[in-house]
Formats: structure tokens, C-alpha cells, sequence
């Protein structure tokens, strides 16, 4: 999607890691309008798909997920990184390692709301290592549903996470995909679609 | 908003504290299409105020801040509760206490997205005692700012925050102010406006 890469080049910073630094627009402040069309562009890529359902993991890739699901009208339901109060009931729960924190966390779904005859298109703002989408996948396999998809606004593509998921048959998309990014700028894969 | 009221009473579940559960639309599963429609809603009611910008906190206000700010075409800040490492750079920092959690956390925005000349609208899925939005109106403050109101989807008006934000000048607007909820159900104030 030219109009998210054109906004990566003119925001974008890169922080050791490398980190992808996209706070300006994506994940921090949103340009609410922007993040709408991305969602509609995500939509439009799985519309054929039967997608009762979209799942994200909190809390960067709600925005953006609420914006699918406006466009294919289902529901969002996001996992929680946390064990709140307002948590109850039966859950799924997975583990997910952080490259970035270095650290372990728990998601948990409640259980009533993924069930064996969804079908289950996950939206998310990043993908790099593709741990917090295999999170994921593994709720909706505890649920016994389907995934339809993933569908991603930045893909990493020099990390091995959309290579590893594709071969393993799921359709993933990325509106972008950053295939190097260092000193010398930015280097887009350029269009790609399921 | 009458159609939240009604959703509320059809889904929403009083577990004890009392918490009104509403899991199953507004902040674990979400029914995008309705959150659209509750983010214009709250954006209706300020469409006069020339918000700039929409804060909000993580994780549960974000869509309805994002739904909102889709409305009055602004961009959307949300307030970190965790520092991460795609948070640098100076930073504004307030502390919230959660009666919920029984815990304070920190809460941080970049100083970069926040300026002086900012007329801040604040939106969030609750309020009961405040604590939250009176950590967002201290970054805003921070900031130098202007608060132009908060904009709520469901307000708990048997708890003190909505009468002491109002008491202080403070515009806020709520879709649906529960004044009781036992086990004889849930009752209303019914509609209001700013």
C-alpha cells in the first residue's frame, strides 16, 4: 500500500534492534482517519474469506483491527496480556515470548467469545519474529476454529516470521513490507496481495 | 444513547465491586460496527470544541478514542501504562491509582505528540472514580494544554467521578451514566447531553 509506505519513509524512525519507530501515526497517536483506510485495505484482501470473527492482541493492534472489523461488520475480540478482574470465566490461554522485552507473557480469550465455527482472520499493527501471531493461532486452535488469515500493517520481511507463516499455508498479508531498513533508508518489498 | 442502555441491559453481567461486565461488545469482544457508532456519537457531542487531539489510555479506550477521532477526523494519542522500548524520547508522567487493580501504574505519553497549542478531547470505555481521566487532565496539564471535555461510553454516576470532574468545570458527556445496578438490574439516568 504506497500511501503506508510513503508515510513510513517520512515517519519512520529506527532505534536499534532494529525497531521500526512509527509512533507518530500507527501506535501511539493514531491518525484515526489513516488507520480506517488501513483497516478497509486489510478488509478488502479477506473479503471472500467467510471471516466471522478478527483477533488481535493488545493493546497497538486494537486500533487497527477495530478498523477491519468495521469494514467486514464482525466482531474484534482482542487477547489480553493481562489477568484483570474483569477477566472471568473460562479462558484460552497461551504463552508468547517478547523479543523486544525479553520476557514471557500470558494471553488469555475468554472462551465464550471464540468458538468452533468461527473463522477467525487475525489483524496486528507489526510483524517480525511472528510469535505473538503463532499466540494466536494457538487460541483459536484451543478453540477449534479456523484461522482465515493474518492480516498486518509493516511487515519485517528481513525477520522470518510472514516467510515461516506463509509456509506453513496461512494467506498473510502486509500492507508493507520492509525488506531492509538501515542507515541508507528504507527498502519496500513493494505490492504484494494474497 | 438509548441503544447502549438497551445492549447494556441485555449483555452486560454485575459481577462483585460492583463491575458492570460488558465484555461481550465494548472491551474484550467488540462489535466494531456499534463502537463506530459510539465514537460518533461522543464526537457529536463535541463537534463544537475544536478538539485537536483525542486521549485516551490503554487498552480498553482505544477503540472508541480511535472511533471517535475517525468522527472528528483527529488524531488519536493513548497513554501508555507500560514502558517499552518503542517509548523514548521525553516523555510526560503521571501516576493513576486503579481501585480495580488495587495498584498505581504509570502512565507516560511522548512529549512530542501533546503540545501547548492542543485542545484535548479525552474518551474512554468507563469512568467510576476518575483516577484515570485525572491522570490524563495532569498530562494535559503537563503539556500546557487544553482539556475540551471527556467523553465516556458508560459512566458509573453512583461512583464520585463524573459529579467531581463536572464539579470542576469539566465538560463530560457519558452515552449511557448507570445509577444503580444490583440484582434488581440496572437502572439509568437516562439521556443527557453536555
Amino acid at each position: 500500500m504506497k500511501a503506508l509506505e510513503d508515510r513510513i519513509r517520512e515517519e519512520g524512525k529506527i532505534l536499534p534492534g532494529p525497531v521500526l519507530k512509527v509512533s507518530s501515526f500507527l501506535n501511539h497517536q493514531m491518525d484515526a482517519d489513516f488507520i480506517m483506510q488501513l483497516g478497509a485495505a486489510i478488509a478488502e484482501q479477506y473479503k471472500g474469506f467467510r471471516v466471522t470473527k478478527i483477533l488481535t492482541i493488545e493493546s497497538s493492534g486494537i486500533a487497527i483491527a477495530v478498523a477491519a472489523g468495521a469494514a467486514l461488520h464482525v466482531p474484534v475480540l482482542f487477547a489480553k496480556k493481562h489477568l484483570t478482574s474483569n477477566v472471568s470465566g473460562d479462558l484460552y490461554q497461551t504463552v508468547v515470548h517478547s523479543y523486544t522485552h525479553g520476557t514471557d507473557y500470558t494471553v488469555v480469550v475468554e472462551r465464550e467469545y471464540l468458538k468452533a465455527d468461527d473463522k477467525v482472520l487475525i489483524v496486528d499493527d507489526f510483524l517480525a519474529n511472528g510469535k505473538a501471531i503463532e499466540g494466536l493461532l494457538d487460541l483459536i486452535r484451543q478453540a477449534g476454529a479456523e484461522a482465515a488469515g493474518a492480516g498486518i500493517a509493516i511487515e519485517k520481511g528481513f525477520q522470518e516470521g510472514g516467510q515461516k507463516l506463509r509456509e506453513s499455508g496461512l494467506p498473510v498479508y502486509s500492507l508493507a513490507i520492509v525488506d531492509r531498513m538501515d542507515e541508507n533508508g528504507i527498502v519496500f518489498r513493494g505490492e504484494n496481495s494474497l
